[in-house]
């Protein structure tokens, strides 16, 4: 289905960056559920350590905003941008992560809402206000 | 510039639904201004006046993101929809309603992170694991 | 500003191609003024003509929409799309061809909305309604 | 499969607002369907009652631009925030208004062709003529 | 599962310009295969013969890009606008005219760093450098 | 006008990240000039040294597709995601690596070819062939 193979984890552990990465997926995120983003990134090792080092780095490091909010910008961003895969598996994430029913509803609120203004000035070309520059 | 006319202060005031909508713009803002946005939409009183109630409700009504987190969700959507006017506005209004610089630099990091794996994600077209669907 | 050259008449004259597209450009539009749109497609002669045949047969030939409805539709593309010189472009268009202010109100109003149900749908993930295939 | 619960009858006549909405649905569409947009939007009451209300007053209210023309607007919109099922769900809504097969195909060549010059004017970053600013 | 009814190949032979144009695909490819897209785009035959011809002068004609970039610059693009069956389509199309696992990896990274770095530069908002203007 | 303080080369030397990514950005491309995308992510250190490694290794390092065709595809995406400061700079990086006008051209036309079939994919809605799949 996919346009690229998922890697077992038999192949993963016999490629030395697949392997070194998958391990530290696990380790991280203390489970041994390795989902298929890196299963199809592993054909390109190199691709694959750089974005689960960014990906680490930005989602488990030190943060102001924390894991819940974090998700939901991932959330919105996912959205605008139409991936189906990634509005399930960040979904996902957030409920794990202790997103509320009430915080889920008002995202998709200021989802929704962003989206129609943002249509809406686009086909009005307005002229960015004086005060909103700095 | 813009492809619709911009209304004046005393051209609101001459039509009775869109004066009502600006004012209760400046009370519930407790400011004078009115950003170019409402000033393009008064050209459909209905739409202006739908929209303000909406935004009014969604942005300052109760909320369990807070205003700060709700902006940021704001920014994400805006960005991804290449809406310019929207991602100046918004940032202007959160820095306003308090985010930091610590905020804004971890809700780009996210934001280009989200981007980099959803086109990712596309291009290899890849199953939602079994894990996310609930 | 642009990254190509913007043809002049001088140097559409020279290329044979460019000259034939350009006046038949003129004598459909019956104006002389051709905009930039074709002044930077010039640089590619072949795709120039291309480009000005398919327009030519969609936006003037025999029409079940009409010239208004054809233009509405490709505000509505261009605008989900953030094509700024094509909202304006078409927007100048539309008005050209009799586009009324109510029905660019009642066109923002459906932009507006169909952009807020498309995210909300996609944030929501929604399975497809039996009754909606065919 | 969604993200969010799909609200069946009896759920939504337990809670006031879903069950106000859903009646007002029904009676507004002459039918008993309700679609899954609306089962999904039912986790957020407020959400759903704000969403119908706006798209009751563009879509069902009085229109200068009538059923089919709003749907095939609707359409194109979906087409370009990629959304299939707001594709599937305008279609079939603007084909059980009357659109034919020609207004169809017809919208498919405006849709087409103006994602198609889009992507060009973006490529080639043109300035807006002056023609076109009012 | 189509908006539009898929035509076979009896219903193609039916209509003289559908059954033209199905004729030069299949000599043109040198394979009697024809995927969906045509069989879809035949409900509106004068869009079908267009849109053929445009493919097969860029896809098919002289080329200084080759078929393989070609094919990969058409995944890039077919990434952005989120459209599933374009880039399952194209990437078989690319892998059948040559293009090799590493050509893909770095396609896919090339595509991830352009969406990541576009997202930032527009939520940044970044005035474009003098020295890029030409 | 951006939404962030762009740093000066003096701003930038206070920061030893930044000063660090600086002098390896002007190494590595062998020209004093640095862009404003950089000197807006140095607001955020950590960002701008991940960014600047995951660009310098795949548009510095080894290539199987060479740098102008890189630039090529950064610039697809960037058109389809609408980025105009990228399409600026990544025309004029393209252009300075050896694209040629007819190199330009083409892409162009397969810019605009791939848009279309986009749009007119998604808004029939079809079923990836079966021979697509592998």
């Amino acid at each position: 289905m996919a346009t690229v193979k998922l890697w077992t984890d038999d192949e993963a552990a016999a490629d030395p960056v697949v392997a070194r990465v998958f391990a530290d997926i696990r380790a991280t995120r203390k489970s041994d559920f390795v989902n298929n983003f890196w299963r199809g990134l592993a054909n390109h090792p190199d691709l694959l350590e750089r974005t689960w080092g960014q990906l680490k780095a930005v989602m488990t490091g030190d943060s102001v905003l924390g894991p819940v909010v974090q998700e939901m910008i991932y959330i919105a961003v996912s959205t605008a941008n139409s991936c189906q895969y990634c509005v399930h598996s960040h979904t996902a994430a957030a409920r794990a992560k202790g997103m509320t029913d009430a915080q889920h509803a008002e995202l998709m609120a200021v989802i929704g809402l962003a989206a129609q203004t943002n249509h809406l000035v686009t086909a009005m070309q307005l002229p960015v206000d004086e005060a909103f520059l700095r």
